[in-house]
């Protein structure tokens, strides 16, 4: 068996990457031997925090085997989990999101708050600990928060994600309005990646009562410019659709220095969409003025009107 | 809407109870107010320890309105919480359960630890927020801690567990011994509740696979004085089979001074029990020398056989 492994969500975004790493760091303080690893690629804004810090991005894998004992991050639904979940042994789990698709045979720690990112509660967790936080952990733990709240602008930012991020920061010993968005702005280049490759950078499976749904997110700082490879989204869209049995694919592009987003929606059931924000779509597309939290504006809504 | 409520499971035992009484205590302390509530009867051990450090019973309900704000206690899977709970606003959950059967719609707060008992989670709470606990409630945190652990012998018992019990047992003044010995004494005077009330007093609903079960648990002194009863408890026990469509009803009676339980097993799908425990049910029973915790001992023994 190998040792515990610690990982996030597949499609991984910066909170994910980091908290296994932070997790690992703080197993070890507490004498543990775990190994952080990841379920896919990198973007470019989680690049450019574990550089900036001086990480190595955790291993990747893309399955496990029965029995192996595991620490989930920033995620507990099994559909957002690697492959081979249902037979491990979770030992743990840290977290923000809701609890769905999610189950046990034994007892476990499991630790979740509603607060804006995973590493908040990381740092109860060392403080309650009197663990120390070192200069570069540190660092990490503040690309991770300023990552979920967009730079605190986001409505999932709770008070306590705000005084983390200036604890943090000082800790780490840089300005956080700076180094946060040259983090997110490095994220925002996407001019290299496909179609393909952008719908599934950040994106989340999710049961709509009895339909299959996808919402992917990407951050931008020029809908405008994004949105001329349009046809190529939806290509990709449709393609998804058919491959895996969606009813609907919801794509929204963020725009991080205004704070709106623009969404590409497909699928048999958009109905869902529109009357959840109450629009009609045109041309497979809709603006939504304020709208940056796919967790907190747009899943609910989805949700709710399924 | 009513107030916030918060409560623990069906068949309420003393740690669902204190637990809510309790975590109503530590809401208070947070400057919220909350009202604890129970969803059955008090069994008799239960009501020995609040008859003991001055409590009051819990206001009995039966369901909950839609949208309801509440707090759940010593237990998450739905199926063990109140009718109407898919409908409801969890905002947080303290439980030392296996997760199963549980989900929500938004972010909550979720602890959960893989103790003893849910009032040993709950005092580390108190004194991580760096809140007082006074010597009444103490003792009630003492009596959860001792009905769940039997006194320490259970092997659910952890360390933490123990010191838990040493710790309240200071502030409230009591021989945790000799006063815990005299509450499990008291809930095992079963003498006036028909085989119908014993078999449902605490009553586990559980899914083995895609067969329906119920494992239901009684402490007492004396198996042989217990077992003279065992027609009733068949006739009870087919009845339920038959009301609930279940394909088995697993009757657990467990002498806590020996450590031992005697079952008796019925329904279509007794060979999960024998398959389990690797016995012949000899007139519908069998012996389990050394078997008292239905959490570790049974029910991860049927599902694994299932």
């Amino acid at each position: 068996m190998e040792k515990m492994l610690v990982f996030g969500h597949k499609s991984p975004d910066t909170d994910t990457i980091c908290s296994a790493i932070v997790m690992s760091d703080f197993q070890k303080k507490l004498g543990k031997e775990v190994k952080a690893v990841r379920l896919g690629e990198l973007n470019k804004e989680t690049k450019f925090a574990l550089n900036y810090f001086g990480f190595e991005a955790p291993e990747l894998i893309s399955k496990i085997e029965e029995g192996q004992e595991v620490i989930l991050v920033d995620h507990n639904e099994f559909s957002q989990s690697v492959d081979g979940i249902e037979k491990a042994k979770i030992k743990m789990v840290v977290d923000h999101h809701r609890i769905c698709d999610f189950n046990t045979a034994e007892p476990l720690y499991y630790r979740a708050e509603p607060v804006g990112c995973t590493n908040t509660i990381l740092l109860k967790m060392y403080k309650e600990n009197g663990f120390e936080i070192d200069k570069k952990l540190a660092g990490l733990m503040l690309s991770a928060i300023i990552s979920d709240t967009l730079l605190l602008k986001s409505p999932t930012k709770t008070d306590e994600d705000e005084k983390a991020i200036k604890e943090l920061a000082q800790i780490t010993g840089v300005d956080y309005n700076s180094y946060g968005l040259e983090m997110l702005k490095a994220g925002t280049d996407l001019s290299d990646y496909t179609a393909e490759e952008l719908i599934a950078l950040d994106c989340k499976k999710c049961d709509l009562k009895d339909k299959k749904a996808k919402v992917a997110q990407v951050n931008t700082a020029d809908i405008t410019e994004m949105m001329k490879r349009k046809a190529d989204f939806e290509v990709a869209m449709e393609k998804d659709i058919k491959t895996n049995g969606l009813d609907i694919f919801v794509f929204v592009i963020t725009d991080i220095l205004e704070s709106n987003s623009q969404a590409i929606v497909l699928g048999e059931s958009t109905e869902i969409f529109e009357k959840g924000f109450g629009k009609k779509l045109e041309d497979n597309t809709a603006f939504l003025p304020g709208v940056v939290s796919r967790k907190k504006q747009i899943l609910p809504v989805l949700q709710e009107n399924a």
